[in-house]
């Protein structure tokens, strides 16, 4: 736990897009952190992310970043063999350490990274801003007023249009999609679904693409459908949560948020049926806190202070790697696996 | 005035697109009225009438029908010139007359259509649709509602792409577009007016087309202001009503209501900024309420009976015409008219 | 076989709100067809659809009516048991009959009508309208379209929020709400998708309401998943396709056709992703075509007088009610049944 | 002239929202530029900044700030009365100087500080960020595209909520709330429209608030509307652009750009009317591009190393100081001004 009268000192690995343009501009928005390293293998690169995070030292290796900088954590952006590499050579230092989705490629490493983290009591991260983003944040506040009822179903879309070969040394495009792309809906739809008991998926092709369908059902009821894949014109979200109280609500590209409310009284008009309620966000929306990357830096920060787990950490993606497992493994005979057995 | 015991006799006239496609079918929904005649000065096209208005008998001369036909109304979808002479003709019969829109061409021929039905204590009509349609009755309820208050500006959008030359023995395509299109945003706005002080207009053109400003003020202070001209793509239809209690309502194409409300306290989030209620009517909605086509038949039918003005009559349609001289005398530079001293 | 040279004699059976607000108004449209007798059980709102039916004889005995008429055809709007009695009355006189959804309670019923139909060759409908909405014609178009790609998946909202209890002496409030409600999205998407092979469903009940998902697989690999029930605030309908070529279309309650197309160039700009287009209709738009009323008396006119199926006749909707089978048996635990094999 | 050899060094004044917000982090994302000193009147405030920019010498004073400090350019977000005493400050000094919109209060001072910067030929630069807002950007690409037509008519909506009482020592809620928000608007239509003639404007006042009509016309026949004003429940910001091919581009909230084009093809579709095209950034837009604070402070001081205006500097706001005089100066009756004469 470090104390609050001082900024944590953050290294930062990855010198790639998602480095910056998201996480290392979020990280300078988060209070009392400061990023007193940054490295990229090519010391070229990680040269270049200094002028975003003045007065930072430059490395080109992360051993050496983490022996020169009294580190409280780590923060990477890498492919996910990387970040499995270096999660276990700092986590034993009592580095606490943030990855960009995803941690790494296979459930049983991140079981081992799991128990390394545990093992050594540090606080671990991954980067699945869509829980943090504040749309979804106002989504939960509805699902969770009384008033909507239980939650019953869950109905994600996560169109995109890529990956289309492997990645990451893994032989299969699903996965590879998988962890690229998916895994944000998946932890979502688990973070709003509680203990997931059952995941089943099947998959179409077609004109070298992938259609995925993904079925989670939960110990309280709740059930939850992803459409997912790699066949689509482009990227985009959309969430539809139903209540039972017969309200629907809806989350549109992390922009509209529509509320369809059964006990609806218009203020100008009583007659409820076919009005809804839509939320926009100000057209001069900025910064990182829609998208949510300043939120899971926020949060990770503050439960290191407080000494508490995050609530995105690697254990917390362990049934997000379940389901990913079923997914993997379909075909167009459907798999069905009992999450809760396991 | 016609008593209810019996069906109101309709002679109906023109058999081109809008008597086909929706003044027929829309009346013969309209309670205890009974298409007795129809009428085309071409003979065949009269006869396919009649296939809509079943038992209705056929003729191919205004003046034959109403001698034949014991008429307690006459409705017409015809250009405005024959509307003028077949009016002149059945008014002083006590035949009540209903016209779609243009009743005619010029202010002075309304005015001439004006005392005439005065002096024979007919029932007019002038088929200006908008103003009864069942969306824009709900924005009526929505600006009327005190929460609302006091109507300040109404703006009002009406893209279209025609006429783009002169039609009806006119030798200007603007006043052309103005009887044959606006007309219906410019009774709109004075429906939702009253008393109108001050017509202002100007307009721009380009490659062929016009584009018309017009400026309407009213003697309670509300404002309006109309964009229009056949120099879009396709027809469309917004307005926009702001109230004085900082209240915005937007009607858009006839389908989605949109109300934003700065009282407005969310059932689900105490956050009403940036909240907005959006209304649509049933995907399966059909027939002719919608547009507009049933009510304003049904209002006409009644005020025969009732024995009074029906709200589209004749003379409430001058300050429309009004309005539209001074639309289509102005130019580049502002053309302005008080219309109240008229 | 009727011959062109003579309209069709129909009769029409049921003064209920489907009747009078749709299928007479539509019926009334359709070239060379005239209802020549209308008839309800309760002879004083039978008279009322003389009204809307003008020149129609009235009865209260569909016997009766049927002895008394000559009729070419029979079109009913009734509960299902009335159109089962009638239509076998009625079939084994040769008379055409077309019946608003559902034709019948249970498979076995249908089974039955198919076998009389083809028996006394007649023609049979069933009044599936989206199938006829223009907005669907305009999605099939696009998604028939060789640039589209092959459909591999079709995903249907029908929302609704009643029946809320058993009908037609059913003693399943789902059953009744299957047959009610989601046959229009069962038949659309075996519409779109051809030989039905699989079908699965399982469904949650939440205070008093039931969430249903039912998916469909075809012969031609193409999947379909359909999420309804009564548990919603209101009635309301989209449907997505999406094509091999990475292409999705998506129609928003008959309304809003929105094509995501990979392939796009913009006229105005080279940046063809996150482009997308979209089309509504006219906000005039009036009548029945828009929502199929219109377009499914019409082919079934059409089909009288050619001699050929209708293509949603009694046979057309068999994989319709397998698939209501599967849903009606399910549980939480999923129904599965593969749809050949019968 | 600033070499690209070395960073420009940027003094930075105003520790309010807008700075903290926007304008701080927005320029750390700018290349080649170094926050290198921070200040606020309240040295407490001021100190907070420096967490923002790292590294940055904390001052209370502008004087001692640039006294110490070897600027090259200061950036403010202070009071216009602040920007006003400031930029006479630093300017004499050869430093440029960038300030959050307004720059100051009158027409006239701002015309002092026009020959200020001119003689001592330093670059300027005002923070009206519409101007750079990616979607605005996209917008502008479609309007000069020569598929568009020339640019006929603008039309722009810019509804606010604030402020309701005057501001800045001012004695007018009307100009302080065309300072404060409509400077965006107006701005937006000067720097599309060209060299401005005539202003135009109106105003309605109900239950405290104000509801201001703006015309503006153009040496080059465009013409421009604008709608905004206090009086509504809260800011959004909506352009529509017409052209004279009969082509309409709207964007609505920096969001959804719209584009109904006459000459349209669909892929899918050959009937082109009634078809749209409409592009959405990414769900996950981030950062500061969107807004257009990235892009105005890229442009500032890529104009200071080039040694050429920045396109929205003191002098290019001239024009729009015109257009706020007259809306300032307007009353219910009309307020006219040419002004090219001045």
């Amino acid at each position: 736990m470090v104390g609050s009268e001082r900024a944590l000192r953050v290294g930062f690995i990855g010198a790639g897009e998602q480095g910056r343009a998201n996480l290392i501009p979020a990280l300078l928005q988060v209070d009392s952190v400061e990023i007193v390293a940054v490295c990229d293998r090519e010391r070229q690169r990680a040269a270049s992310l200094g002028s975003l995070a003045r007065g930072a030292e430059i490395f080109s290796s992360p051993e050496a970043m983490v022996a020169a900088s009294a580190l409280d954590a780590v923060v990477m952006a890498c492919p996910p063999q990387a970040h499995l590499e270096v999660a276990r050579h700092v986590i034993p230092k009592g580095i606490h350490v943030f990855v960009e989705k995803p941690p790494c490629v296979t459930t049983s490493e991140l079981k081992s990274l799991i128990s390394l983290a545990k093992e050594h009591e540090v606080v671990t991260g991954v980067g699945v801003n869509f829980r943090f983003a504040t749309p979804v944040r106002r989504l939960r506040e509805v699902v969770e007023n009384e008033l909507f009822g239980q939650l019953v179903h869950l109905q994600i879309q996560h169109p995109a249009n890529k990956p289309k070969s492997p990645m990451w040394e893994s032989d299969s495009t699903i996965r590879s999609f998988l962890l690229a792309q998916a895994i944000h809906a998946i932890d979502l739809a688990i973070s709003f679904g509680g203990e997931l008991s059952l995941a089943t998926s099947r998959h179409q092709h077609a004109d070298g693409s992938v259609l995925i369908h993904l079925n989670l059902e939960f110990t309280n009821g709740l059930s939850a459908t992803l459409l997912t894949g790699n066949m689509f014109p482009s990227f985009a979200f959309e969430m539809r949560a139903i209540g039972s109280r017969s309200n629907v609500a809806t989350l549109d590209n992390l922009w509209n948020l529509t509320v369809i409310d059964s006990g609806k009284q218009g203020r100008f008009s009583g007659d409820g049926k076919r009005w809804r309620e839509v939320w926009q966000p100000s057209p001069l929306d900025s910064g990182y806190a829609r998208s949510g990357y300043v939120g899971e830096l926020q949060a990770f920060a503050q439960a290191i202070r407080a000494g508490t787990r995050f609530e995105a950490d690697f254990e917390a993606l362990l049934p997000t790697y379940h389901a990913i497992d079923v997914a993997s493994e379909s075909t167009l005979e459907e798999t069905k696996r009992s999450v809760a057995n396991e």
